[in-house]
């Protein structure tokens, strides 16, 4: 009977192999065309439909890799990204990955990973201090942003004085108003996850209007926390972005927070984008206000250079988030006194040990050389907007306050065909193959982003990518 | 100013060390004590309390890992772990992570991860065969079986008619009546969790007696949703365990799901621990019934040799898992038709590439391999539960089906005192160093647990386990 690990020298081979595997596709990663040039089933159709009964060689499974899933990836680490918010896992933090891995620790309380919770707490302060947050601030990390924005909403629905819905619920109430919480129109859409989760309901999300930098306008906030006030429902949070998805506005922070202090509501921010390049303080200033936050969400797997998943939630008072959610079975019980067991702080009972990669990536770059890093997509950003501002038949849509650019091509042609045209147009810049790009609508109508955001990224990716959009538009008239 | 990932021969020397600091960990970490001999605190104080500024050399933060990290961890690769769920993350599982880390895929959608998709759906069903379960169940990875049974539940929520909570929320409608969920007394933490996150509140969690093999009592889940139903309360899901956290103990799965189906409730399966074992037929066996499930989850990380997180929920119709959760903002619309997006089927948006991981395991070991693994274990747990059998002074607590332990040192002194000395009895044996064991409450009493599930543990570590209870027993008398 067959039992134990794969032999320790098949290991060390393939261990090896892989190493030059991953440095061999950091350096050809920009040769792939970013996006693969496949159809929806033609993987599918290439893995056996049924699970092997015997074991396979790992020389046999990394040639599959090699061949069947590597080249059919879009190139998330490819510099010609530039999609969505583009990011890149560095070097480092792939190193950190795969020491996790190995070490297989669960931290869910302190005793199952001693060095993995206090490096966590330690690297989430060292994140503090780098964007300039106050020291009462205590961050955890958790997979997503959309975790974090959930977990920080049960906080502000658990505090909601009274009711104790941990216990009782929400539903079949006669003393429970309707919760309403509060974003922009531009917020992301994991705030409305987030109240189907919770029970709260999109229903009770109020989208509030964005002036003409498609930031929340602080009048409207008021006058809907009013409104629902005078209709008996119960105001619970305020969600202010610091990087909205499509133009990365930053909502006016200090507005919102003192709207919220006065309501007594819970103030979170959603700076799971630009909340890393709050490192450099002309991009801190940006978010001015964000320091009186109850909690703030940043994912450093998006633009600090960390693997996916990596995004910290910074609380105000970690009691309030324990509160929601601690609860300790007999068998998780354990004698440690005075130490924080992650698993109080959220849904997840089990976690990876992700703060080694992010402690790796803030070492190997050191404070400064992020900054530098930050600075220079930000630079590239601007370049490439000014190329767009400068060009007769195209416009910028939106500021570009950080690295994300969002344009189109113009004409005198109704909307609606300008709006075509620019589809067709991201559909031919995309068909390339050396860059990715991808659209929003503003205002209703379709605009393409242009995203710097990986390591990767330089003058001449930019430059591709314009030269490739004008091409495109000349081969269309 | 700096740009760019740390240098291409930088990383490559770098990379091959942690290949060789990975075979070595795994070479050596039976040496270690399991869980390491440090106070709270003792780590952070060993970390700088504020960032660097600048960058170090990946060999100084490798030394750091090794001096700092790695010694300082709780090793759960250890083939002495034997507390809470005994698991692995077995070296192919590793190598996956390692090259998911490289690729850093975000497959939120089909078109940004075609290979990461397809491979998940296709690594999920051959779990799905492997483990026996019809072929309309689709599965797809998730991080935690804490989030695979908030899903379940939140889908549960959803189509309970006529309620529309996801849009309208579940606060301050008098339409709605209580909702109550049901799951046996031994039931994991994660359903009470989910209960507090939906909303639905622990007050409306009916934990249910279970019978002298800790499994619940189908009557009394009768009886409570009879109560319930009469009180103007509206039951919406029962969660039926197979492998209970203290003693692995399997609800009565078909008595449970002939209830659900003739009162129309969601039937959800939480068998993240001992889900794996049916894929040896006569572990299956124990699960008859589970096949008439609406959603099942399964954790490869935990007793299938994946490492952390990895946890697979299988659903009958993924169509009630999007219905309660996709939400497609503008700039994530892409155009594939006909693919799986899997951002629709959860909370989270950001999703990691863990398909890579189960896929190589699956493939390494070959399914035979894995089943002649899982019986070693099942058989280590039942030669060990033989010898507790035999030994005067000692007592088994709970059935053995597959590979935890549970049981405890007797004597003729109150239940108090004897609870005292067997807290005392694991205090010793944990500090020996050699062997790391966990404890439960059974009927209020104080139990120790013995958890076999890695991949190194031989009969040689149970012996050491053994040999070391024994003593400190004799030591403390």
């Amino acid at each position: 009977m067959s039992s134990g690990d794969i032999p320790a020298s098949t290991f060390r081979a393939a261990a090896h192999r892989v190493a030059d595997m991953i440095a061999d596709y950091f350096e050809r990663v920009g040769d792939y065309p970013v996006v693969p040039k496949i159809r929806p089933g033609d993987v599918a159709q290439a893995l056996p439909a049924i699970p092997p009964e015997q074991p396979e060689s790992m020389d046999r499974i990394l040639d599959d890799y090699q061949r069947l899933v590597e080249p059919n990836t879009t190139h998330w680490n490819h510099p010609g990204f530039m999609a969505y918010f583009a990011i890149t896992g560095s070097k480092p933090g792939v190193l950190g990955e795969a020491l996790a891995a190995a070490l297989n620790a669960n931290a869910m309380v302190w005793k199952t990973g001693p060095a993995a919770t206090e490096l966590e707490l330690r690297v989430c302060d060292w994140l503090r201090q780098m964007v300039g947050l106050p020291s009462e601030f205590q961050g955890h990390i958790n997979d997503t942003a959309s975790i974090g924005t959930l977990l920080a909403l049960a906080a502000a629905r658990h505090q909601a004085p009274g009711l104790d819905i941990r216990r009782r619920g929400m539903a079949g109430r006669s003393d429970l108003p309707a919760l309403t919480i509060y974003a922009s129109e531009e917020a992301h859409s994991s705030v409305d996850k987030a109240a189907v989760t919770l029970g709260i309901g999109t229903d009770n999300v109020r989208r509030l209007p964005t002036d003409d930098g498609f930031r929340m306008i602080p009048q409207a906030l008021e006058q809907a926390i009013d409104e629902d006030r005078r209709a008996g429902r119960a105001p619970i949070a305020v969600v202010g972005t610091a990087g909205t998805t499509s133009t990365t506005s930053v909502d006016p922070l200090r507005a919102i927070g003192a709207i919220c202090r006065r309501e007594r509501l819970w103030f979170h921010v959603d700076a799971a984008y630009a909340g890393s390049a709050a490192i450099c303080p002309e991009y801190r200033a940006l978010m001015e206000g964000w320091e009186e936050a109850d909690s703030v969400v940043l994912n450093p797997h998006k633009w600090l250079f960390t693997p996916v998943d990596c995004s910290v939630l910074l609380v105000r008072d970690p009691d309030r988030l324990k509160a929601a959610f601690s609860l300790v079975p007999e068998y998780l019980r354990t004698k440690e006194a005075g130490v924080t067991n992650l698993m109080d702080l959220g849904v997840q009972l089990g976690r990876r040990f992700r703060a080694l990669k992010l402690w790796m990536v803030i070492r190997a770059f050191g404070a400064e050389g992020l900054r530098e890093r930050i600075r220079h997509h930000g630079a590239l950003a601007r370049e490439f907007a000014e190329r767009v501002r400068a060009e007769p038949g195209f416009e910028l849509c939106a500021p570009v306050p950080f690295s994300v650019v969002c344009f189109r091509a113009t004409s005198n042609a109704s909307p609606e065909e300008q709006d075509r045209f620019n589809e067709r147009l991201l559909d031919r810049v995309n068909a390339a193959g050396p860059v990715f790009l991808s659209h929003t609508k503003l205002r209703g109508r379709f605009v393409l982003r242009l995203a710097v955001g990986n390591l990767g990224t330089t003058a001449a990716h930019v430059e591709t990518a314009w030269r490739l959009i004008r091409e495109a538009t000349v081969g269309m008239q």
